[in-house]
């Protein structure tokens, strides 16, 4: 079902021992979300942990380590920036079926919880907790701040993409102006400092890069085998599909990375074509500028299928 | 002499027949704030065209074909972004000494106009002509309000650096919700659209990159040569300078091109390293995170004198 700011408010304030679910792979926007959370519950004398399939980057440390989680048999099962439950991992089975509030901007959610505070209009689940504490009158601590600018950056694209909105720009005003961020140093680890060996193969990546349809579909595939000459872990590897809407006439690009049993695509639309919709059709989703979807088989097969539907798309 | 917003108003509303000077290797922030300037000129009923030293990148056409500039003799002078005299290339010898208002940014103006408007906060120089327009209580037209975005996206690094304040978000919160900006395709050409060279110029830079100073210090150098290999033009080696400080260590990155007859040094400071200061020892000047100055000589002496410069302010 979903709901609006007070729902959720009255839900938060009448919680207890609560697990904030975040998704695999997880990114700026949902580790902002997920801890930004912990810290509103924690004002409201309410404790709760973090939990996500797969280890937070390295890079995210400032916002993860606020001390040693309690251990407690949650009641409440929270889910932020999490569309679905295949999402969750290991935790599809947990909680997947009992989640009892979503808060979340993708507007591929499925409904799946209780209660779900969506505005798909939000360029990041971060915006909407933000307008949460708001609502709710709250004075958020300084670490909540950074939570909510680090999610906005990272999911908007420092701003840059079309998700972003007029109240996206209030909002980190706001931020700026009520709190000590140090976001020039925020965005230079989220944006720009890279390890030599992510320099390099994003140097490899862009020699390796493949067009299709008259070059307005680009390719980029990254094997295992690559990754392991490279050194680069997987979490490196967050971050490199905007590589592929790069060149002139790129209307959709595709990174491909290979992962234990399957190849994860990341799409993205350099302007009008809709790669959520593409997205849907190979049992993914995502936004339409901004999608992904997990593909099994044979590299070769899979460009081939990609090809297809990108194509029918155009 | 130093203004406030009510004297460049009078100024402005009494001027008549304008040149707007930007500066040479102009960017998108003196290209916005020159062609900003000459709308509002229009809303008062005042004819004046923009000039700069060199052709205007084709991809701020957008911006710059606003029809043909009519021929006549300039009365009043105005600068927009030009630090200093000198960066007016061949300009600096028709109206260098008789430039009347200057509208800018930069800490390090020089105080040539008979009146400077300076904000030295101000992400960009578009950021002031908002404010002054603002204060004027001119509503400006839709081309005027993308003048501004891309000055202030420009220069700020999509609002990923330092000079990003409160007040430039709520500007562009202000102009994203008063006008029609399609400020995601303006920020894809901007920052992402790169041409197959470039690319490879990129990658190949890459792989040239040179470190100084336990990696503190992190070069790239651009040869004419490598240009005419790569078939790349002047105006798309712009906006590489952000590339040298994009590794762990990097402290001051500085980026070199040759030109005619000189190198053109762009340094970036990651953090807490004034490069305007060092750039100043060496004859030019800017911002503490982002600075240049351009050099003569054989270009290993050149790095030679860059390390030792950096050194000193390390």
């Amino acid at each position: 079902m979903y709901i609006g700011f007070s729902e959720a408010e009255t839900f938060l304030r009448n919680c207890k021992d609560a697990v904030i679910i975040t998704h695999r792979n997880p990114d700026g926007d949902c580790i902002g979300a997920g801890f930004a959370m912990k810290d509103i519950l924690e004002q409201l004398g309410i404790r709760s942990r973090v939990v996500c399939h797969d280890d937070f980057p390295k890079r995210y440390e400032f916002l993860t380590e606020s001390g040693a989680d309690e251990d407690f048999e949650p009641q409440a099962i929270i889910s932020v920036d999490v569309a679905d439950t295949k999402l969750m991992g290991k935790y599809q089975e947990i909680y997947g079926d009992r989640v009892q509030l979503c808060i979340d901007h993708h507007v591929s959610n499925k409904n799946y919880a209780e209660k779900t505070l969506l505005r798909a209009d939000a360029s990041a689940a971060c915006e909407v907790i933000y307008d949460l504490a708001e609502f709710m009158g709250l004075t958020i601590t300084n670490h909540c701040a950074m939570c909510l600018y680090t999610g906005i950056a990272t999911d908007s694209g420092c701003f840059k993409y079309a998700c972003t909105t007029p109240r996206t720009h209030e909002i980190v005003a706001r931020i700026m102006r009520g709190y000590d961020i140090d976001f020039a140093r925020i965005n230079r680890y989220m944006f720009d400092v890279k390890s030599v060996g992510r320099v390099k193969l994003e140097s490899r990546l862009n020699e390796m890069l493949e067009t299709y349809l008259d070059g307005k579909l680009c390719i980029i595939a990254v094997t295992r085998d690559m990754m392991s000459e490279l050194g680069v872990s997987d979490d490196e590897l967050e971050g490199f599909a905007p590589l592929t809407i790069q060149y002139e006439n790129a209307e959709v690009g595709i990174f491909i990375r290979q992962r234990a049993d399957d190849y994860k695509c990341s799409f993205r639309s350099a302007d009008s074509v809709n790669v959520s919709e593409i997205c849907e059709t190979l049992g993914g989703g995502g936004h339409a500028k901004a999608a992904g979807c997990n593909v099994s088989g044979n590299l070769d097969d899979i460009k081939k299928q990609l090809v297809e539907a990108v194509e029918k798309a155009l």
